[in-house]
């Protein structure tokens, strides 16, 4: 792990970087972040994620201290120090140093590269399961740091043998805590566009379905996974990852679904040439 | 501010402290605090306030790296260091350094001195206007980091010039953004006793009030309030607080009741002789 991070101007081993503990987003969890990887070396999509994490810091009232360009500039060097054909980017903001321990002063920036998570074949050509929990995450449209629900949960994922977990609210579906939900029904693809963060992976995928398949951008409720024929996520590292179990519920066969895989292949071949 | 913190088992000047940037309170807003205080140098009510910080963190399943005796001894060596009569103490822990950005390890925990926020009289003499808005905290029995909504909210509640906010969900009160909520009906206290966090002042002030008025600890619904004749709020640093205004309308006669001084001067009394 020799990777390096952008702090407040800097370029510093990730392991030698430190936040003060005035800090509101550690404080007071006042934070957001935003996260992309490249492909054949090329970041991807970046100015669409930049847009989001813009977006976020907007709604955040916060102010990101520099620009896009600047922040590129920042991710080509940090990819450069990596040393690694692939990697990915972390972004975060935060209310910055506060001296009453309450009030948002100069935003914290940094940007640091990662590893990619190991890539699990397994996943893609299988499916997986994920379990399903009542939850809407507060201001479902900033990528903000709060991520308490997934840890709580981390165990009964992990001891129901699942990847993720879906989350519902008053019968409706949003997310899963970390990507975006679709499902098929015959040759409609559906995916919800309240209370959600719109992902970029999202996004292309949408693009590349509307030339193949009837789209609906709407509300999901939870009785219609019964009619599902298939589901599927999207995510930056998880590209589309079909899901074939939610809780004790077989999606369609309960095996990968042949839009899904043709979505995938779509997908597969758009970064393989990007 | 010549304030130091415990870190790790370590005191060293709070201007001085740092954690890496891969905490999970950082990264994830996944943390839990707790504060209290000192009157005539010692610190006040602290079993119950390290009781309550011991069970947020047990809802987090966060281990707390130290005991309650060996908390209470930093808390002594940095009163000492402080040079102040009275101050105040901030307990944080958080899920501690992640190598992968998402799963806990062995928490972080952090103990800081700080000043006591200014006493403002006229809050005492005269009371506060709040404002009220729809929300309700995740997960209300931990006291976690996630302050977002105080902080949005924070520029709305200065334009208004109130004090603090009130959070109501689904036509039913539960707290104000950092302490309780009261309300008098005629010789009747009442106040939440679910989805809030169960306050140290809360207990102290419902104890001195059993002897004094019937109590009833239980929902109260928003059009409650135009029938109270006295409203306040409890908190460390808010001691009573009396509430004469929430947004437009005016409780009771718009100015602090009788029954709210009374209980307010039984406070005082407590702590003067604490």
């Amino acid at each position: 792990m020799n990777h390096y991070c952008y702090i407040n101007g800097e370029l510093v081993p990730v392991n030698q970087a430190s936040l003060k503990i005035n800090d509101l987003g550690l404080l007071r969890g006042f934070g957001i972040f935003d996260y992309f990887r490249t492909y054949n070396s090329k970041p991807f999509m970046h100015h669409w994620y930049m847009e989001r994490f813009f977006h976020s810091a907007k709604l955040m009232d916060l102010e990101v201290p520099t620009n896009e360009t600047e922040i590129m500039y920042y991710v080509s060097e940090l990819h450069n120090l990596a040393k690694l054909p692939d990697c990915a980017f972390r972004f975060l903001l935060t209310g910055g140093y506060a001296t009453d321990s309450i009030s948002v002063t100069k935003p914290n920036f940094i940007i640091i590269s990662e590893d990619l998570p190991a890539y699990v074949q397994d996943r893609f050509d299988k499916g997986v399961k994920i379990i399903s929990t009542e939850h809407l995450r507060e201001l479902p449209e900033v990528k903000s740091t709060n991520y308490i629900r997934p840890i709580l949960i981390a165990k009964q994922i992990k001891a129901e043998n699942a990847y993720d977990v879906l989350y519902h609210k008053d019968n409706e579906i949003s997310e899963l805590s970390r990507s975006n939900f679709f499902i098929f029904k015959g040759d409609t693809l559906i995916t919800p566009n309240t209370n959600v963060l719109k992902g970029i992976t999202r996004r292309v995928v949408l693009e590349l379905a509307r030339q193949h398949f009837e789209v609906q951008e709407r509300v999901i409720h939870i009785e219609e996974l019964k009619q599902a024929d298939e589901a599927f996520t999207t995510g930056t590292t998880k590209k589309v990852t079909p899901i074939v179990q939610i809780d004790n519920l077989l999606i369609g066969t309960g095996k990968v679904g042949k839009r899904t895989h043709f979505l995938q292949n779509l997908f597969n071949e758009l970064i393989k040439n990007y």
